[in-house]
């Protein structure tokens, strides 16, 4: 196997890796028969909503569920009393450890209320219009307590506690006072102090950004079934149904082998759909009313009840010789959580000055809850925050020494060696390439007009590998089906098949892409962590090898020769046996037909935990053009350059960098909550919270670079979440020096530019 | 593996095979949650209706489909043009060769309807009623030809002609007239001059039978969509959704990729739902309207256009010695096809004397086309009729030669080393011990009273092996899914999760037992042949000792120890090293938690042909009462013996002896088809068509005898069809002994046997 990685990578010419075939969910999805969570129904099926709280937080003192019940029409009511109330324990996640007590109570409130928008009851009804009565019907008895929201304000002394039981982690020895900082964690390498020692300059900052929402266009949906016997279906859009159906086991104390989680088509995750929300909720629902029950979020429910990304302030501090070469970094994270721990400060801490070379770097990062939604992932968690302060003080360092930023990059660039903050040493990996190609570029010579700034930025990101199976069913006349157990969000069905395509040697239109639903496939973790091309199609590759060896072999026993003498090439069977008459190559149609002779149905499979997953590294180019007479900001070019390791269809692969700019940008420029003074969401909806729009932006250019991982058959690394990683340094760097001021508070939105523009005119 | 089949089958106690545990999906079907075929309900879904010949034999001289296709809400017509004319040709099938052209023509008919009730034209519109409108408005131009309707009547050589480039093959050499005779097959064992000079007494006799319809509940019913990118889903209740697959494929010219099959519950098939009626049709007015379409047939339709078996016409000599030593048997079979070829007459040849050690044996099968529908698969498709008229001469000679019915069998009976007619020597077989069996039953020899006769009859059938494919996939907390792709009929949820459980050595209520659609499983054959306990079982056997081998590698790998030091007892794994500290045993839920660290996910596969399917053998005892004033015939008390190798689920084995007795005992008794003069079914309905329901019964009493199969690993033979064998000739045996006249022609309904009476009293 190994040495047909090796051969693979080698391969200067594939088939199919790097063309660019039609989508094969392309039709389902624009002739709308793709099913995503809303699109089922279920005979007798209900209707769920949500009781949720009004107060940021607040004690429940009583819920009185008995007028909703009586209501003609309510089938079911439940409350945490009909959860099982869990141990605290924090269990092995994939990306990060697990709570799920917090999971628990975060789903449906037990005691408190922790934010506005915090589930308290849910109710299934025949209608939409009697839930949405019962729901007012519920009296819920609040003593309303005092609330924090921001980050700082609740890592304070005095700050509202949000949980009397939360003792900061990572501090020796631990405290025992509860505080709202569930935690303290930091990284070390070398010794900074004589890193700042040797550096003839230092930049020293702090930076805020704003929480901001993955903003999917596919509110959550799902719908659950659960018979008298205790076997659940759910249908749900997510991003892992293995995920879904581990969660919901857990919370409702059932077996795994008890439920069946069919997986929807998802409208966007961006990894706010690692969780779940109303799965649980369904279930229990369903368990009650003993009929189905479907439950949609309204997009106000998705913005005050699911997770956005924390919140963050960063203070960093950088220095460097006089000839640009970095000497020292150091960072301390404040990262929200929401309302309970689990912010990616850590990730955080562990990202931002990955790109370097740093002899002595430090990293301390503070996990903090609030008053707010529990965060969740999205896209590169962590990291964009962390790489906003570092690449801006970078931006800072090259002005004051005078140096074009590319090459100051590109002279402390980590390349295959360098020891990372975080741990390991790099194999091999392409983030000085992704400087190189942005300095050839055009776009980095084009000249600017006057309030115009051009911005660079880099990222990190580490791609992850972990649990992933796949098999290839061979059909009777030699089609294939190659199924797999991750939702398809950024173009898994094509990467599939062509990886297959390519390992079969057939036509890609014979292999045909499905997800498995949990019942039907072996266990895949989450498609998230920029891992699904890469492990999922890993075990897809071993998959089609395990099928090839099995169609070598039959056709072995066709011809009645040794296994040795099958060569397998362009979907063919080959036999080398020379002494007797020639043998006629065998097709995979032809094996497939004669199956039966030959030991029956021909299937391969793979489950794997993958490991060697490629770090990924971005460099983005970005000009600007501020009004000075409004302080909005017009992006006027950008191009997202990536070490993509090898785009396998490099149209999805660009998508996903035009995607995660785009993301990136809406964060820079506009994206932010804004609370009233109970700590009640003003803006929970599109029209308030402002993502960016396609007439907001010029056409991202992308520029691929492919540094083959060696740990994957065909070099594949992640690309999902590398790109959102530079775009807030990136933006904030073109605007500073647009307007020659540097900025450091997200977002950059008009009102704060022209602020900023103000006070410095009065200051001059 | 040879081995551990062994152990299997040599081990005394099983933890779960033999047991009664309750049916695991009997919740779902009890409360309601089970879907049928008819049970889809799709967005923007249209009905399906048929357009149906009124006539037995009709040139189709034009179809004017103008009006239909004007009215509002109609979306799609078809007609033989709108699918390929696919070329006459003989394709290996499973049970028997498949001619797709016939399949297709049967389907839809093309330039010919040949019975009444056959498909011309289809239609998909927003309501049954304006697709019922739409179908009046059809305008068939028919030319009515004259018909037959008589197996006999058919082969005749004035007889009018259903395919005039029909030449009846197996004879030498093949006739250049065509003919209504498909087919003649001739079996030969030894020298019947010889055998008939040997014979002290010949017993000589002509049998008929009708055909009689397998009468399952549900309706062929399904549902079809396929989108733009001819990409077809199609939801259906039938024997097998590979064979649908493969069907549809083949009779609309797609890939077998292209189509995806989702197997909904069944409600009987008993061998009618081996083929496709609805299912092409639905998917061509699906593609033609772009929209899904829904397809369910009437009872009427099920008994006018879907098949039932053949009815018969048997010549049966038997010789026999004083002493009851059988010296010689002739069979001359001719049986209905219907309107294409493909009568079981052949399965009859090869099954009527199989029972018995006859050294000078001949059978000659006739299958023969007429006005009637195509005869599909029914329960031991053939051997019924055969048997009819072997085990009715068989009681003809015990009372001709004053001897034990039961002595005279065994005396005779075929054990392992016999030869068959049809070619292979039997191994380890249980006839004999089923006639030892029925011999000490009480039944055997409890009193008769008056008008009463007690019948014993005996009945073989192959059961087949063939393709299969299993697996087994770990949950995360030890529990675990068995997927199969064989829709479940016969309880074999149930089988499939006792094996696993069994092999696995975990708790039953672990094992969630899984029907795997096309997509998701790899291919597996028919449900049929008294096979998927057998087969499917095998590879469900095989995918549960893969796993066992994951988990002891795990297990290895986690105590860092060689495998061969690791046994697998009772769901646990043991290490055998005993020179290091004593390692505390690991739970399958222990290994299947940390499966991540020791190599991912665990999932253990088969897929196979299986062979050794072992052959099963019956004998039922039947006690009748007959009403000498009206001819009615009441069965006083019925015990189905048979050996079933190893019964799994005892319970399930005993209702498909009591299902197939049950079935015998209609088609003996009532069930008829009655054509009026212009070869149109007068009672296509289960008011008119008679099947026994549980007031005409007594409870049909069971005894399980166990002669292990030695090719299966816990010696598994197939048992859903040997019980519909000798119920003919048992009840006709007993109505025989009762009036004391030979009674030779089904059913025996009260009408013919008071004329019999009437007719015997006449002659006296």
């Amino acid at each position: 196997m190994g040495n047909e990685k090796q051969t693979f990578i080698k391969n200067p010419t594939f088939k199919w890796v790097g063309t660019r075939p039609v989508r094969p969910d392309g039709m389902d999805k624009v002739t709308g028969r793709a099913a995503f969570g809303a699109d089922y129904q279920l005979p007798g099926m209900l209707v769920g909503e949500v009781v949720r709280s009004p107060h940021a937080h607040a004690r429940i003192k009583s819920i009185d569920v008995s007028a909703a019940r009586a209501l003609a029409g309510v089938h079911a009511v439940v409350t945490a009393e009909d959860f099982p109330d869990l141990p605290s324990e924090i269990a092995a996640g994939g990306e990060a450890p697990i709570n799920f007590r917090d999971v628990s109570h975060n789903v449906i409130a037990r005691h408190k209320a922790l934010y506005e928008g915090h589930a308290v009851a849910a109710v299934a009804a025949t209608t939409a219009a009697i839930a949405a009565h019962a729901v007012a019907l519920i009296k819920v008895n609040y003593e309303v307590l005092p609330h924090v929201i921001d980050v700082r304000e609740a890592m304070r002394d005095n700050a509202p506690l949000l949980h009397d039981d939360l003792f900061t982690t990572g501090i020796d020895p631990q405290p025992t006072t509860p505080s709202n900082i569930a935690g303290r964690t930091q990284f070390v390498l070398g010794d900074i102090a004589q890193g700042f020692a040797e550096a003839d300059i230092i930049v020293e900052r702090e930076y805020t950004t704003q929480p901001v929402h993955q903003g999917y266009i596919e509110p959550h949906a799902c719908a659950a079934a659960m018979g008298a016997d205790g076997m659940a279906t759910i249908w749900t859009s997510s991003q892992g149904h293995f995920m879904v159906r581990e969660f919901c086991a857990k919370l409702l104390k059932v077996e795994i082998g008890q439920i069946r989680v069919i997986p929807a088509e998802i409208g966007g995750g961006f990894g706010g759909k690692t969780t779940v929300y109303l799965e649980p909720l369904a279930m229990a629902l369903a368990r009650q009313s003993g009929r189905p029950v479907k439950m949609v979020m309204t997009r106000s429910e998705v913005f005050r009840a699911s997770g956005p990304t924390s919140g963050t302030h960063v203070w960093v501090k950088l220095g460097a010789k006089r000839n640009g070469t970095l000497t020292a970094g150091e960072m301390i994270l404040k990262y929200q959580a929401g309302a309970y721990p689990g912010s990616p400060a850590m990730l955080g801490g562990m990202t931002g000055f990955a790109p370097y070379d740093l002899k002595h770097a430090k990293a301390v990062c503070y996990d903090v809850v609030s008053n707010r939604p529990k965060c969740a992932a999205y896209r590169a968690p962590g990291a964009p925050m962390a790489a906003f302060g570092v690449e801006s003080a970078l931006d800072e360092i090259a002005q004051q020494l005078g140096l074009d930023p590319l090459e100051l990059r590109a002279m402390n660039a980590a390349k295959a060696g360098t020891r990372a903050l975080y741990g390991p040493k790099f194999l091999e990996i392409g983030y000085a390439e992704t400087l190189a190609a942005a300095k050839a570029h055009p776009h980095y010579s084009a000249p600017l007009g006057p309030n115009q700034g051009r911005g660079i930025a880099s990222g990190f990101w580490f791609n992850i590998g972990g649990q992933s199976s796949a098999a290839v069913h061979v059909n009777e006349d030699g089609t294939a089906e190659v199924v797999t157990g991750n939702p398809d969000i950024g173009g898994s069905r094509a990467s599939m098949a062509m990886m297959a395509a390519e390992v079969l040697g057939i036509d890609l239109a014979k292999v045909k892409p499905i997800i498995g639903d949990t019942a039907q496939i072996a266990y895949s973790f989450l498609t998230g962590g920029s891992r699904v091309t890469f492990a999922t199609g890993m075990a897809v590759v071993e998959a089609a090898q395990d099928t090839v060896r099995q169609l070598r072999e039959r056709a072995a026993k066709l011809w009645k020769v040794e296994f040795a003498e099958v060569e397998w090439r362009d979907g063919m069977a080959y036999c080398t046996r020379t002494t007797e008459e020639p043998r006629a190559p065998l097709s995979m149609a032809a094996i497939a037909h004669s199956c039966a002779k030959t030991g029956g149905p021909i299937s391969g499979t793979a489950s794997i935990n993958a490991s060697g997953a490629g770090p990924g590294f971005g460099t983005h180019l970005c000009d600007v053009e501020v009004d000075p007479e409004t302080g909005a900001v017009k992006i006027l070019r950008y191009t997202a350059i990536q070490d993509v390791g090898r785009a396998i269809h490099p149209s999805y692969v660009e998508g996903q960098l035009q995607g995660g700019a785009v993301q990136g940008i809406g964060w820079a420029l506009n994206e932010e909550y804004i609370y009233d003074q109970q700590g009640r969401l003003l803006n929970p909806g599109f029209l308030d919270y402002r993502m960016p729009v396609a007439s907001d932006l010029p056409m991202i250019d992308t520029v691929l670079v492919e540094v083959p991982n060696p740990g994957h058959p065909f070099g594949v690394r992640g690309v999902g979440e590398v790109p959102i990683v530079p775009p807030l340094a990136a933006v904030a760097n073109a605007v500073s020096r647009a307007i020659g001021i540097r900025m450091t508070d997200l977002p950059l939105s008009p009102p704060r530019i022209l602020a900023t523009i103000d006070r410095a005119k009065r200051s001059t």
